[in-house]
């Protein structure tokens, strides 16, 4: 296989595209396309001061690695869940991170969760009697990358989700019509409120298989492992069926976000009920109640309400 | 298993309501339930003169069966589409409908495609150079049992289109986000012109099973070879991941295609370019252009054109 531009050898066969590359032109195209996908959305410009929320995976340390490599005025953010299960997750992933800061010279900034909220992750979800781990590792994390950020300066906090994750959870979504999710389900969330940064989403229109060979490509030293909580998640068995009709039909996952993206925009959906984000009386981030559900966790256990942010 | 009724032997678990039932109390319930679909879209009354579309398949005869039962004025039509591949499908299908006939007393049109058209649908298809006999045939079939019910005094035609026929489809729209299809996707569509019969699947809420069920239990004959052009469509593809999901999560079929519902009625599309139809000038039936899709296949033999109805 050669690559398209220079006849080289293709490290890399995007069968959506039907474009073989060599490295050199992989990572050109995928840089340019990513500055191209963060000017579109207008999700931030190069002085603005901007978080990544790292997981130590190759997704948040590619768009880490890419924002710093290209001049973005960013920082890392990782949040230690607590997570020892297994192989010690959140240790592993956490020198992963290290290691990147040390090597690139990027700052990070390491919060664990247990020195604010008491509890690690899986304490918590079992003081709330909550079966899913992820649900509450969900509002918790939400939280404290928006909260850190907010402390550390950012606008703006950028996640590694790629193609796969946002058509895993559009399915998801769309299977259930959820209109207030499905409006929700864009690269850039702007923000609704003064300490309510905007979350951005660069690497969306690329697969995992192209994340991860940005990731090897580069040498940048990233955990393969999937947090232990993840089996059996509705999210694996979604990314499982779109991954057989993608080998049937590539091309099939990215037209569902792009054309999705377009129908949003071409339909009209009623006005959302805006409900006013107060400020916490506890910790002072927004939320719609008097007392934020991050809070209440810390004061309650009982189980976490629906309508909680 | 006991039916939850009665208590007596169940024949059939229907999961995604978590309800086990006896034959009486299945049938009982599957046919309150298609009364009701029909009276909720305001399909049509009973004094209406409908015809049902028969394939000779469990769905369409399950139809025809029910609506005759209840006293509706009823007939049935079997479009013979020439395809004799394989085990000679469309023989075989119109003998189980002549059989059906026979049996219960109804009445039903045989009408040859060839007759009217000069060839059969796999014939067609090869002469305009389409290697998808299904779209040629979905053109032929709509155009005919339109055709043929409006000749035959009707106002609506009817098809024993199930849940898993309806979400396969619409998963495939959805995955294209294509509104235009998506806005056509309903257990009702109504008259456009006066040549144009309303378009009625009071099926719609049942999945394979049951609809088999319902054949079964009643002991009517049916074809249960599937057309041996579908092979590798994607449809099939469609409902083998949508059954996968379903296995683990019951009540996701009806779900996806009740909340569609609901979501369409929610969203507002904007208003469709309305194309106003004309009548075909070689055969008077309703099209957009000047000539139907079907009349320009009898007379000329280029690829069918996409915008063609």
């Amino acid at each position: 296989m050669k690559c398209k531009i220079c006849k080289g050898k293709a490290v890399i066969h995007l069968r959506q595209h039907n474009l073989a590359l060599c490295k050199e032109h992989f990572i050109e195209r995928f840089e340019r396309e990513t500055l191209r996908t963060i000017r579109k959305f207008k999700m931030f410009d190069k002085e603005e001061p901007v978080v990544v929320a790292v997981s130590g995976g190759k997704d948040s340390l590619g768009v880490l690695y890419l924002l710093h490599k290209h001049g973005y005025n960013v920082r890392g953010l990782y949040l230690d869940l607590g997570i020892h299960g297994g192989f010690g997750y959140s240790e592993l992933s956490k020198r992963r991170v290290e290691e990147f800061a040390e090597r690139y010279g990027v700052e990070v900034r390491i919060f664990t969760i247990q020195h604010d909220l008491g509890y690690t992750i899986p304490e918590m979800a079992e003081k709330r009697y909550e079966p899913r781990v992820c649900r509450v590792c969900g509002t918790l994390k939400r939280y404290y990358l928006n909260k850190i950020a907010h402390e550390m300066g950012a606008t703006t906090v950028v996640t590694g989700h790629n193609l796969d994750d946002e058509v895993a959870t559009l399915f998801g979504n769309t299977l259930r019509w959820d209109l207030s999710y499905l409006r929700r389900q864009a690269p850039l969330l702007p923000s609704t409120h003064p300490k309510l940064l905007k979350r951005a989403k660069p690497f969306v229109f690329f697969t995992e298989k192209e994340t991860a060979m940005y990731a090897i490509l580069n040498g940048i030293p990233y955990v393969r492992e999937e947090c232990p909580f993840s089996v059996g998640a509705k999210s694996i068995l979604y990314k499982e069926v779109l991954n057989r009709i993608e080998e049937v039909s590539p091309g099939t996952k990215l037209r569902f976000y792009r054309e999705f993206l377009r129908f949003m925009k071409e339909i009209r959906v009623p006005e959302e009920e805006q409900v006013e984000l107060k400020e916490c009386q506890v910790c002072g981030m927004p939320t719609v109640l008097e007392v934020c559900a991050v809070c209440r966790m810390k004061g309650v256990t009982v189980p976490l309400n629906p309508s909680d942010q």
